[in-house]
């Protein structure tokens, strides 16, 4: 047992933070952004600074050009580039592309790669991963999957509408899940300019951190050639798997990162800030607030380091990586919250970026599995003792 | 004991719930509003409906064109306006024109109730109250007060700065709070077309449900003759536990028309909603926040009640209405929060009126003094033995 | 809407408060109690105080020498009676003996009355509620009885296994439930004294309020003629209802009386006690312990007096006794907890009454259905819209 | 970072694990215990046990005849042990031997570990650990300590009273702390069959775990001669908190292996148990505490470990420590209420082991400071910048 970190580690970890202070944060007030989310330009002149750094695309292969990070190390890098709203983005480590260059490296052909992997590492393109549907179709439940593939000569024909579909708008590529006629699940690649995809809206969504927003799509008789099947046919639900216990993952240590910023700020409003004859931070109502702070960043921390290392020793983490998902987004919810209290009236206005966590944040206790879904899907394998957890 | 209401009431609550549903909710999508809040257009509007619909200003007295609410009253009849983001706008009874007229009505001279009392409760006119200071001024605690008054000929010269000022842009007249050269404060009345009064700024707040947002006012040398003086001079704290404690209540009743309103569509949607074979409604998961939203909904509306009848017996209720702005603010949270998580995606965009209600709803855990100050404050009468609350 | 007490009841309320002050609690360090509860000496002497104090069995009927309290007298009564663990116990009004008694009043038939009601009310004789089985039997879920009743002559022969059976042991008579032949279920009246009777043992409880403790009793060919069934044979689950959302509500009263006295304790401790150079109530953490309690105490009572307020009027409230149920049991024992927590060691002795509290209180979360199993309930009133609740 | 274990603490834990199923939990219902805890003779049958099983005391030194165990092995061994209440006993482990024999093998002379120190290894004999004080003495806040030492001749003189003395009745000698002339405090050592020394009586305690239970005792001019003092004089307070950083810690590590026990009775029950036509494990409602549980429990082990881990690099660890005693004494007490509730009636009776160890938890809330005092002691150094913690 040894939670040290190795010199490398710890280096890439100061590099990191050094250039989310200096590169990345006096680009928060840019007003290159609106309400979906940062413009691309914005996004191109982030992704430049960090290839200037070394730092862009880290969790890609080395062959690839990203830095081959093990989980344990994205853990420590993604939560110092989640410090910044637009840290993510900068590395190209924001979802969806982070999870989607994830499976693409693990699943997609050599001549997939090829064309859509290797531009999107370097931070050429982005994607986009089209799964979620209005009702009554997947959701929570992805069993409920109504998108359909119909086979057409070499290819297939794909009908069908989704939401909620991050960075739809401006995505060059899209992974899109639909049902066969045997009923099984199959992942497509499809580039966004095609004619049968249609961008009908970008959703008003509370947060405003992901380039290109959250879009409405539909699939208007999109033709997909076989050959742009990512992986097998029928394996989409399984697929899907493989991208979604490291992608909660990595949601944790970015939102960690947002929560210990917010907390920071908060911090220093409470050392500063007088009330009722002293500092803010002495009054035990607010001190106890800070404390709380810390014992949930901690937890979501160790919670994140432990689930990341099950990940490098090659398991597959299932229920771990649930648990690490409700923790963590409660956790870093609870801090967010507390700091907005502790500001008061500055915690629910621009005067900070607190507000602005605040509004990005909420929706993680929801996205990759609400926590309800996966408190149900952990007492199922508890009960059944396929949970080794509890020791 | 009785907990029934009088038939003239659940008939002014049956006729505002009509007018709420008939006549404001449609209004709720009218492209008049922007992160700042309702256009003066649309709450002119809003206005006027109310007006035809004999439910303007239901709080001020008879004399003055009002229904003459007693608190109780108010505290049904809020709760049905509150079911709308914009039903307190159209009866005008949203803060802070709402108490600052039930200030203005108390203290106000017969020839400063002509001038703006008069029209303002027609709805021809808004107010705004200026109190609130930058640090290192007046926040939670209000002896702070920086703003200074200081004899000048016939009346004063007032310099200071104010922000989180609702409502400031487009109002027609403020109270200014202000320490005199003595160390006590004042309230001064004072047009806002005059020269000395700058708004520096409309502030980006995580809420847009009043009229003219919340701005930062600059007084430079704002000259107010004695005349204008709200009420008595060196009266100004006195002046603003008069407005406090029954303004803290309205909040906790139109809140708590909203969080009822985010409860029913969560409601409707758990009920028809499919996930996992079954309707949401049917998950223990679902039903038991849906079961607590009803506890919490409840207990806020009980809290209400009791302390309004108490300030209709003619107790002045600092704890009382410290503990029903608490439990109330923490409670209707409580509902809202819950509601966004059974909505899921749908629950953080613009897909249902609930991510409004959300991002509307958080700040009143802050503002009328944060859940911190309040505790603080019961404790120490608690102690003291001046509450009888427990009993 | 009137919260205000009716002159009679404020003095009723003041002479019960008086009563458990000089005569009650005085003997709660009397040495005839055990870990199962008082001896049956202790309650004879608290009830002859009760008697003599014209408050013994209040909640019956005038005729039967009770006072014939209101639900909402009620309410204030028992509140006051349960300041002290023996209040319940001298006024007679301790379950299981007062939801027996209100129906026995309500069902039994005159000679039924004459019989066992009679001597009950007078505090003579004690009784037993013979339901909760073991796995597989009744629990939370009552439909699974497995004590059956089988037709013998002009009676019926009972066998079976109850326990959680509070007061049996030294209950003067039972009331059974069984399961008919045809699958109904029937309430059956029978003197403890009876060979077919058989208390197997006292269980070892946390609690240790109740005079008899909780036993196990066992049904061995127990003979009951036709005579001794209460009301009608196949109706015992509705009187299981009648029974129980007033019981459920006079839990409530009583706890709510014990979690005051708690916070007595506590803030008179905070008073006195000093730490890190002030007393323990002017450091905010323990300050907003108080103010919590406070909110909880008075959530508590707001939602007993308004259910009680709906028995009167005649409604059988079962979606409100059971919220209700949940808010009390959940608020009372969150008061205590902070009691325990504020009074540090001497929360988790003897020292001071607040540990037996804690103890006595912890089952009330459980028994008359756990938190679960009400919230489940709510939700499928709320969903089904039978819950004009959340208005 | 790795949070795997070594294969030889692998087989240790493997080793307790075996001997606490199959050497202790048997003796669990022995009637030689009561309600202050188990008898000496218990205790030395247990201790017998763990001897021959080569598991005695394995926290001390290998020359003295321990394990020589560092704190990460004996997070995973004292949770082992914690599995039953009486393993702690057994190991010798448990609160006050377990911290006085960390505190004297790193403090205590040469002599003085000869005569006390290498028979409490062995098992032989048992100590205490005199600091807390009835008001207005040390309590929360030591620094009010009040018992005194004063010079006589070679020597000197002790007066004063302590209460909740684990272990004194019993003990075979006593680490006393008082106050110097000099205003300083001092360590003394002294056998507990002195005159001076006097066992006023046993305090009637919740829980119910530690031979001897919890005694107040009195100092009447106890006279300690120079050479029994422990350590340096005037170094009191510094050797506390060498004893307390690691003491808090083997309690969160010990009481983990209770609230594991309670969790792994709550499975087993919720898997058996049916209601309303499932076993309870299918509702959603028992579902959530289960995953919760499993949360907590992990959240607990994680703080553990890796407070243990900084103490093993040989940092102070005041901040971790305390932020890990307040983390594991919440979380692992809301996993034994959470049992409690699932088992029903069984968990507020002693049907099921959970009763005993919701009523033995309860004080760790509260000692070693109740989580008050660490939450301000954890603010003051955030605010202050001492803690790196939130990083």
């Amino acid at each position: 047992m040894n939670f040290d970190l190795s010199d490398e580690l710890k280096a890439l970890q100061q590099r990191t933070r050094d250039f989310i202070r200096e590169q990345v944060l006096p680009l928060e007030n840019d007003p290159r952004q609106d309400s979906h989310g940062p413009h691309p330009a914005l996004r191109d002149e982030l992704v430049a600074r960090a290839r200037a750094a070394g730092l862009l695309t880290p969790h890609a292969s080395v062959e690839l050009g990203g830095l081959g990070l093990s989980h344990t190390a994205k853990a420590v890098v993604f939560e110092e580039a989640g410090y910044s709203w637009l840290g993510p983005t900068a590395l190209n480590i924001h979802a969806p592309d982070e999870g989607n260059i994830h499976l693409m490296e693990a699943v997609a052909s050599p001549a997939q790669k090829a064309r859509w992997l290797v531009p999107q590492v370097q931070g050429r393109t982005r994607s986009c991963f089209a799964m979620t549907e209005p009702a009554p179709g997947a959701g929570a439940d992805p069993g409920m999957l109504q998108t359909t593939a119909v086979r057409d000569g070499a290819g297939y024909r794909i009908n069908g509408r989704k939401w909620f579909i991050t960075g739809a708008d401006g995505a060059d590529y899209a992974i899109v899940m639909a049902r066969m006629e045997d009923g099984t699940a199959t992942m497509f690649l499809a580039d966004m300019d095609q004619p049968g995809i249609v961008l009908e809206r970008n959703m008003d969504a509370m947060d405003r951190c992901f380039t290109g927003g959250h879009g409405v799509l539909r699939f208007d008789n999109l033709y997909v050639p076989e050959a742009d099947i990512l992986g097998e046919p029928g394996k989409g639900f399984r697929y899907a798997q493989v991208r979604l216990a490291p992608a909660r993952l990595t949601h944790c240590m970015r939102w960690l990162g947002q929560a210990r910023r917010a907390h920071d700020i908060a911090v220093d409003y409470a050392r500063r800030r007088q009330a009722f004859g002293r500092p803010l931070a002495e009054h035990e109502g607010v001190g106890f607030m800070l404390a709380d702070n810390d014992m949930d960043l901690q937890t979501a921390r160790l919670h994140i380091w432990h689930t990341a290392w099950l990940l490098d020793q090659g398991q597959r983490c299932n229920f771990e990586s649930s648990r690490a998902k409700v923790v963590c987004s409660e956790a870093e919810w609870r801090v967010v919250d507390r700091c907005v209290q502790i500001l008061g009236g500055q915690g629910v206005t621009g005067e900070t970026a607190v507000m602005r966590i605040f509004t990005d944040m909420r929706a993680f206790r929801i996205y990759d599995g609400p926590s309800e879904v996966h408190r149900w899907s952990m007492a199922r394998k508890i009960v059944q003792g396929e949970a080794a957890a509890a020791r």
